[in-house]
């Protein structure tokens, strides 16, 4: 697929070397790429550099993408569609070191057969953890209490709510097998929790098909029900207002994966009227209004979409970046390749 | 040592059934003696009750442990003083469903030599969980990014600070190999933590000593730095202005143990200049006023003191307080006795 482009030298047959195109905005470029990281970058071929956000005009994108073979990108890259892949005629491969990429590519690239890859698996332990947190959050009440407190409540009155409970001996749902998903049941397990998981696609044989528990039973039996579910159609709204209503009293709900899985409007309703609590990373409209609703519950932990984005994570990103261009240039099979499939799949 | 009491037949040897008081809040009587553990301590004796903010008459105290073998505290209870004692020259075991007895028992208490158990193992595991819980919060940043969009801030503002870290890979510095802090290092190290270990009195070969650090290393060295030790003279502003200032920039502190071990003042300077944030469950004064200088700080993340209060560790207790008594009564050795010494080394 990519002998043309030489055995990892860097260079092209014809002797020229490889270009690789870096366009990551200046706040994300040094987590990505610190010097170790840059510098294995640079030994695989010459590097150019330019902010996505400068590259939306047709003039200033066909001079960044000229004659360039790779190009790495992260959030705010112009879309690849035909007139933008038109002006980028050397184009090899793509790399994309963030996760979501049906933003980026679509049917033309598709067309034109060219590789793309992410660095998603990146991001999965940092999401996780950050799941995981929320829910030992909610679990004891952390937030609770903490919002209590700060907001000028009587120690007693703050101290005065159900009690919290462990983590160990909790039934936790995960709705959804993703990678990130497996992560997380992985540390839940080893804090003695009892898991169960409801995703349609566990292969047989796969260990976690002894775990595997319809939506409808996962729901009416969980303490916490914690979303690694994808954006797709199939997902869309999969947690609706009875789903919702089917969770146990005191129930706590996570999400860090898409808020279109979830019906936002029937889960406002519930955590309003305290019967669940909830932590939620990802929002229907972000970025969130400064008046929005969910702003004002003292049972809401929220984060403003920053379940992927660690120093850790972003680190593990540019090296995955790095590696899988190694291996496009020694023409040896990619580990992070996406197909038109893969993203329907993956939303 | 207690063979007067006869062997677990639940009644003295003398044909008089064992007589066990019961004098526990009654917001928290119903949390350690569910029902199942309430017939199971009924099969040991005959139960009478008391609340124990009724026991503070020489009256009322008299009356209630008439005749009474094993007494049940938990927390309110009067100091088992030399007086009381006196009206109570039947009693034969203490066993206190919590954990910390300074206040129950002291001189008078042991001249009497009666044995006094404590279910501390109970709240172990609930405090060391809430522990890691903050932990994880903390290094995520998952309590700024909450206080920001609470209060007002714009998405981006809310978004905008030191990028969080995983606690896969990150140093974690916990003070104290008492039970809790073991449970602790336990989960960290199944998340994929470093942890090292502060504490005199790691035992040699106690697999913990491959984890001992000394303490200016632990602080200067660690990304989180958790509170498991005792308040003992010993340990009296252990954490110095001079320890607090050692710690690196951007590391976190938790601290679920006692205040005194921590120089607060000294604390509240270098997270209210935000150079570190701070997890705390204790504090100095108790309850903590409404117009605390802590409940302002936007990078502190604070909890009530309700470390060990779950609904789980509430049972655990009442179960060992169970075991416990059926052990006494059945002169078989206690599994959670306490000593004058044990007391002065636990705090």
């Amino acid at each position: 697929m990519n002998d043309h482009l030489g055995t990892g030298q860097g260079r092209h047959p014809q002797g020229s070397p490889i270009r690789i195109h870096l366009s990551v905005a200046p706040g994300e470029r040094a987590a990505f790429f610190p010097p170790p990281t840059l510098a294995a970058l640079a030994a695989l071929g010459e590097i150019t550099e330019s902010e996505p956000a400068a590259l939306h005009t047709p003039d200033a994108f066909g001079r960044a993408l000229d004659g360039v073979h790779v190009l790495v990108t992260a959030w705010g890259f112009p879309r690849l569609d035909a007139a933008r892949l038109a002006l980028a005629p050397d184009l090899r491969f793509v790399m994309h070191a963030a996760s979501s990429i049906h933003w980026l590519v679509g049917d033309d690239f598709w067309a034109t057969g060219l590789p793309v890859s992410q660095a998603g698996a990146a991001m999965a332990p940092a999401v996780a953890e950050l799941s995981l947190g929320l829910t030992l959050s909610l679990l004891r009440r952390t937030h609770r209490h903490d919002h209590a407190l700060r907001s000028g409540q009587e120690w007693d009155a703050a101290r005065e709510t159900r009690r919290g409970r462990e983590i160990s001996g909790a039934r936790v749902g995960v709705v959804g097998a993703s990678r990130t998903g497996r992560h997380y049941i992985r540390m839940c397990r080893a804090l003695g929790a009892d898991v169960r998981v409801h995703d349609p696609y566990i292969p047989s044989g796969d260990p976690l098909t002894e775990l595997r528990t319809g939506l409808a039973e996962l729901l009416a039996t969980s303490d916490v029900i914690a979303v690694h579910a994808p954006a797709t159609p199939e997902t869309h709204g999969m947690i609706g207002a009875r789903e919702i209503a089917a969770m146990r009293d005191g129930a706590v709900f996570v999400n860090t994966a898409r808020p279109s899985v979830v019906d936002m409007d029937a889960l406002f309703a519930e955590v309003a009227s305290g019967r669940i609590d909830a932590a939620l990373d990802v929002f229907t409209s972000e970025p969130l209004p400064v008046d929005d609703r969910w702003r004002g519950l003292p049972n809401a932990l929220l984060t403003p979409h920053i379940a992927g984005a660690t120093s850790d994570s972003r680190q593990r990103g540019g090296q995955i970046v790095v590696e899988e261009i190694g291996r496009f240039l020694a023409g040896r099979p990619l580990e992070h390749a996406l197909t038109r499939e893969d993203l329907a799949r993956m939303g």
